[in-house]
């Protein structure tokens, strides 16, 4: 993905992505506002001053405390993640009275560039009329804890919620939306990173209420919210915009960066060093030590039976896998995968060699360390052993990160302020 | 694989293989000898039976209580799996003594055919002079307790064995030795199948007594068993034969049947049925129900991104996978991992449209079941949903057979008389 502006009589703004380009006339806009919301905002707003120099108006982007970057045109807003808290609410109605707040209501030669990253969700909090902050919380934790799917917990808070599911954009009108959207959600279902603010929300109050009733939570849940959700199927409180609302005719929501466009990258610079690359998956989940497996059992056979790819070959994945934590060490799901790779090595020597396994997560902290990852081989098992480290009990204890720091093999980047997911490569030489 | 008897001036056995062919010139023995040891043994020799007709001078077939076929030249001796019995004993005899038992010794005009399959390493047991059956079953159970590798029981238990580690092959000299393996061992490890006896062994009486000693076992140990290692270390009991010795000159080991073939004949079938197919593993080891999330992480991107393969897709894998019980039900690791598949999808039902997994048992037993797995789509997830099945809750009892017996899904081929692991595979359509 490349953002620039091309100056010649006609000054544009170009998005080019893989297979497609967006050019925006800059002199059909008396304005262009740039807010933005998430984790890696504060830098992706720091590429859009770049850009657009002077032509940009001003606009606010909200972050997660501490996750600032010096700006010239944008004002920051620093809110509460994971759980939001009185600023997250502030920083929404900022961003709904975009407009107002700068003087002047938002009219059709208005552009608004929206930049949107994970952690978007509680970074912006806007609770349905009549709902406090601690409903929607409460709400969350109900239909979790009842065992609701995810995209059914997210339908609900969309109709708790005056800023999610489209409402944004719909606030925005009539100006025009770029929404450029760093993925940080496996799949990156655009209605699901930081909510979707600014697309269409499928799912009505009648789905709403069918959830609630699903898990039998309609005399549990929090008075207000319950009437909430009942004015609105009753048709009392207007839904969510839907597909072909107008709120989207000058709305334009493009993922700008991804797991898969971090794996594609990764894919042509491997081709350029000579490997047979094979991009398995941009969607892993399930138990980081279990990913190591399947893993593992795909070297074997490169080494000996030449699939799924031919030597030197290079397996690339990426998502999001998670830890069942027994043990009472330091690491994170990266480093967990990396060791159970480096353990089951160990317990197979004699057809190890050859094979590096990375796992590293692109914001570079995996878990609550330092360490974005790690890379593991034969080599370094034999090290490890040699000085008398245990990767069985380490894995045991879930002690990846002390394991890696006496054993070597760790990935550390420093905070990269970006979030794309994880990724794995395997080397088999 | 096939073999045959070509019959022309010279009668010939002709093994062919993949990128191999063994002949084997009739006329240069004066008898051919069929034996044969493991679960699907009898089932090799009925074909063996049919391809050499009168040219199959006798032999001994030793299989698990109750795996027996109807043999015209070779005799049939049933004997305890998994754990060995005095019956074992017995065969491990008649096959070591193949020669006298059959009135004369053997000479290097005798061909032996060794029919090898799964179990054998029960099926055959000959412990060494001093040790009773009973010490070699105590050895195992306390390695595998202390945490030892298999590649490190193996290498004890051959140390403790008159017949495993290549001296089958040694007893049966001067004859020519020609084995067909059927590999039910992930890798197919010639040494680790019926643990090896007719093949190499590269490991020494210095190397079980290390082991040993690694995991603290040399007070524990049964007396017999240790003083026997010890003995073998002073060079006071001969070594098992190793790579270059004279039993191996006239011996040769082909793998006849493996996952690994199984899973090209599948790749075969679905390219000639017009998929594009990706054979991914024939090594997948760890949890069952998390090998599924890598399964449907690859289906996704196929439907979506168009890697690791274009639609219409097929993938293949194999391997054995294991399942962590937590739950009362009945099921097995195929029944466990297609359910996983299957409530997965329902997890995300908009991901499933034209995915149909399977995963089964190529011996048609999958568990304590007699099924041999299950294929799941989304149109089963829904049928199941409609009939108040659970998924979920069924993948948590480990209750995978119930759930299909009700849902449907089941592959059910009753016992196919062979083993070559298990099988997935993936459609996306």
């Amino acid at each position: 993905m490349r953002i620039e502006k091309k100056t010649s009589r006609d000054e544009s703004l170009v998005i080019k992505l893989e297979n497609e380009e967006h050019v925006y006339r800059l002199s059909d806009y008396d304005r262009i506002f740039g807010i933005g919301f998430g984790k890696a905002s504060a830098r992706m707003a720091l590429g859009l001053e770049a850009v657009l120099e002077d032509r940009l108006f001003g606009g606010i982007i909200a972050v997660k405390e501490g996750h600032t970057e010096k700006l010239n045109r944008l004002s920051i807003m620093e809110a509460g993640h994971p759980m939001p808290d009185e600023r997250s609410i502030r920083a929404a109605e900022a961003m709904l009275g975009l407009g107002i707040s700068l003087g002047q209501g938002l009219t059709d030669r208005d552009l608004v560039i929206v930049l949107v990253s994970g952690g978007g969700s509680a970074i912006l909090c806007s609770p349905a009329p009549g709902l406090a902050l601690e409903d929607k919380s409460v709400v969350t934790r109900q239909l979790l804890a009842s065992g609701a799917a995810i995209h059914e917990v997210n339908c609900v808070r969309k109709h708790l919620s005056g800023i999610k599911g489209g409402r944004l954009a719909a606030a925005l009108a009539p100006a025009t939306l770029l929404a450029l959207v760093l993925s940080d959600v496996v799949g990156d279902d655009l209605d699901a990173i930081a909510s979707g603010p600014t697309v269409p929300d499928p799912s009505s109050f009648d789905d709403a209420v069918g959830i609630i009733r699903r898990y039998g939570l309609e005399e549990a849940l929090p008075k207000a919210a319950m009437q909430h959700l009942l004015k609105g199927q009753a048709g009392l409180v207007p839904d969510s915009p839907k597909p072909g609302d107008a709120a989207f005719i000058k709305t334009k929501t493009l993922v700008v960066g991804s797991n898969r466009l971090a794996l594609l990258a990764a894919e042509a610079k491997a081709k350029q060093l000579g490997y047979n690359s094979l991009l398995l998956t941009s969607r892993l989940e399930g138990e980081a030590r279990e990913a190591a497996m399947f893993f593992l059992a795909m070297a074997k056979d490169i080494a000996v039976a030449g699939f799924p790819a031919k030597k030197p070959a290079c397996l690339i994945a990426g998502g999001e896998t998670t830890v069942t934590l027994k043990g009472s060490g330091k690491g994170g799901r990266n480093q967990e995968m990396a060791l159970a790779f480096l353990a089951a090595l160990g317990r197979n020597p004699k057809d190890g060699n050859g094979l590096t396994f990375l796992s590293a997560g692109t914001d570079g902290n995996d878990g609550p360390t330092d360490a974005a990852g790690a890379a593991v081989s034969l080599e370094l098992y034999k090290l490890a052993i040699r000085q008398g480290l245990k990767p069985e009990a380490a894995l045991e204890n879930n002690d990846s990160y002390s394991f890696f720091e006496k054993a070597g093999g760790h990935i550390k980047t420093g905070p990269t302020n970006t979030n794309v997911c994880d990724i794995q490569l395997l080397l088999v030489t």
